[in-house]
């Protein structure tokens, strides 16, 4: 045992900290095709002071610190290359309170969404932001996760109220308040969120909550060709229908949904859909929709009437890159998520079709695309060079497409080590004000190293 | 002319640069009670190249350099009190595109929101963000000003997606993309969205904008006693009613209205509302608030049936500050602008009121309240040193109220030098992660020196 992880379990003690094999190897990798690394050791702290303790003793060794969620990340965030230690969020998984009259939570950083949203229902609120994955709050807030619900509720930032991190040098600072909105002083909510633990560890964090809407409608409609249902999709944002969620599913992507879900929805290219609201605003927005979608030459409509067959859409929706995981055994997901201005989305994901077309992948289409954001999903063998350099071709054709019409290489998954080499493109000189910060708050740069920018001297802008 | 004016006029021409008496009389306060203090020189850029050369220019002097849109910041924002450079932002002032497909819109930092929403009303569009003032959305974005509709449209930071900056060495960065969201890198446009000129100077904003709603229903709610009406407010937004404003007004500030604005409004605590939505919805929306305020005694409930009424209510809003400087002639406007959880108002906005009562001043309290943002408005005589002590105690008293019930000292009028005072109290160690970024993107200290946070040694935490 290195004398860092003598020197943390000293302080732990043993149940808190581990060298053992499983132990490390699943610290070692995400949900993504990046290559695994194992941590030095990994520790499980229930509280602050414990992660105040692991950083200030990992500062004492010069030791790399990373945290990890569940590992449902999709761009190697939380992979230890350095090695190091790895720090397991899951023992602090408590709701510290639920302050139900101002629409908000407090948890600790490993609390599932699920699992929040099961504690939400008993007060008739529910948190909406809902990555495929039933990942942690901390690792959903690290990586400024979105989802289906976006278009209507906003994104992971959107929604923090407050954090309480633990800084580089062992510090505790509080990011923010409960007001609604503050003008005082800088933004550093903002700035935390989608920080990707380079910046510090999340301990805790005030979240706003959402009444769970009077009424709620969802439906399948389904279109002759990818065009038409992004047209659709266009068109409805553009009549500022408020929609709750707006998902778009390509042919071969319900088609691995039938499979895996257990479902028999139409083979077609479609948008699955959500309305929220009171019963007559539902019901004419609901109205207006349908006069649309038709107008896009939408072959049907179904609604899920009852509760399970919602419930039984959005899962299915949920599970679709487990879908794929699953119909290729032994290949690894790669997934682009690049977003675009909602003016270049059907040009953006017609490009996209055409060069999934050219390349030697199946491969499906699947997005959020009323924020503009989609996801080509691609299973590759990772022992093979020659599919590795044909996935990286594909994504960087994404993503350069995607850039060129004003858009990000990253919509909601982050940067992690995946999309480093688009930062310099994306981010121009504004990638140096980054590495200012990062080097301000983490002069060391022991917060997981070398991701989501490069901070070696050399790599400054 | 010193030889940084003469520096300065050199290079950009007589008619951008002037030392004119006048000119930096203008340049030297804002709205505030706040020491007035004049700027070496004051410069007029109509382009990037322009303020990039001013900054330059300036460093190469060792001058600071402060922003000035309109000067209707109120807590001393923009007076130079170290002399320097006072840039000025007046005639960049050109919508650059109306991209009304992206609901975005690209303009100069000196475009005021008035401006911007009268040509926005040609393609159906509004831009929410509404201060009393007609102020810059440079200068909005600088201060992340909110307003009336935040309620529903969100704060200046929520509409910004994109910011051209010239950094305090002469950079020109872009912090954001035309994308509806990203997890690309850390989050720049919310971090510059308050900065109050302290990292760098504006030139360019990309904003979201709204459609105009389909139909809005706007109308006067007046109660009996000001617990009534705040205590109606938080169960309008406790039953999820997505209200688009509702705004207290006292009865002191009823009566300012009714002289300022020549209405003749019942002398009550009154709740301004507005709701937008489709006809149904909002129907339905209205009848379930006309009920909800009944329960809390509402009086009357006087609905603004046609546009010009209902534009005359918001106008009266709007100019509610200017109403208190009219009735007092020689005295200067001090308002507070804390912001408290919604559990929080109607104990806090009593405490206020008894704070108010107890003190010298006649004072009035209004508020974006669906926010939990009141202001408490009282007009002294900034030659009476007892007035102007028995202001800061009665400013002190709220804001440490607020902050005790996990609130905020400025909810939208940001920091400046009015607010300096409460940082520490406020963000703890926070501040000192704010001082180093400021730090390390302004090393010298020149942007706006001394305003937000404080910057010498001595003070950092």
């Amino acid at each position: 045992m290195s004398e860092l992880a003598e020197a943390l379990q000293a302080h732990l003690g043993t149940q808190k900290v581990t060298i053992n094999e499983t132990a490390l190897a699943l610290h070692s990798k995400d949900e993504s095709y990046h290559t695994p690394s194992k941590p030095e050791v990994v520790a499980y702290p229930t509280c602050t002071e414990d992660v105040q303790a692991i950083i200030q003793i990992a500062q004492s060794f010069s030791a790399p610190i990373y945290s990890f969620g569940l590992g449902t990340s999709l761009e190697g965030h939380a992979i230890p290359y350095e090695g190091g230690v790895s720090i397991d969020f899951s023992e602090m998984n408590n709701i510290i309170a639920v302050k139900e009259k101002d629409f908000l939570v407090t948890v600790q950083p490993g609390v599932t969404r699920s699992q929040l949203n099961q504690e939400l229902k008993k007060y008739g609120l529910f948190f909406p932001v809902d990555p495929g994955a039933n990942a942690t709050l901390g690792g959903m807030a690290a990586t400024n996760a979105s989802g289906t619900t976006s278009v209507r509720y906003g994104i992971m930032r959107d929604q923090v109220r407050d954090l309480e991190v633990v800084l580089a040098d062992g510090t505790i600072i509080r990011t923010g308040n409960l007001a609604a909105k503050s003008s005082s002083g800088y933004h550093l909510n903002g700035l935390f969120v989608g920080s990707e633990g380079t910046l510090g560890c999340f301990t805790e964090l005030t979240l706003r909550v959402h009444g769970i809407p009077e009424h709620i409608v969802a439906g399948r409609a389904a279109f002759r060709t990818l065009d038409d249902a992004v047209a659709a999709v266009v068109a409805i944002l553009q009549a500022g229908i408020p929609i709750a969620r707006v998902e778009l599913v390509d042919e071969p992507s319900i088609a691995k949904v039938n499979a895996f879900s257990d479902t028999a929805y139409s083979q077609k290219p479609t948008l699955f859909l959500e309305f929220h609201g009171n019963e007559a605003g539902l019901k004419q927005d609901v109205a207006f929709t349908k006069e649309m979608v038709a107008d896009y030459g939408c072959e049907a409509f179904a609604f899920e009437t009852d509760t399970a067959a919602r419930n039984k859409l959005w899962e299915a929706r949920h599970n679709l890159a487990y879908a794929y995981v699953h119909s290729a055994p032994g290949r690894k997901l790669m997934v682009t998520d690049v977003c675009v201005p909602i003016s270049q989305l059907a040009d953006a994901i017609r490009t996209a079709r055409n060069a999934v077309t050219r390349s030697p992948f199946e491969g499906g289409i699947i997005g959020h695309v009323g924020d503009g954001n989609y996801h080509v999903l691609i299973m590759i063998d990772p022992a093979n060079a020659d599919e590795i350099e044909a996935a990286n071709r594909l994504n960087e054709a994404i993503v350069n497409d995607a850039l060129a019409r004003g858009g990000t290489c990253t919509g909601e998954h982050g940067v992690g080590i995946g999309k480093l080499k688009y930062q310099v493109q994306e981010h121009g000189p504004a990638l140096g004000v980054m590495q200012s910060i990062k080097h301000a708050l983490d002069p060391e740069n022991r917060m997981n190293p070398n991701k989501l920018l490069y901070t070696k001297t050399e790599d400054v802008v």
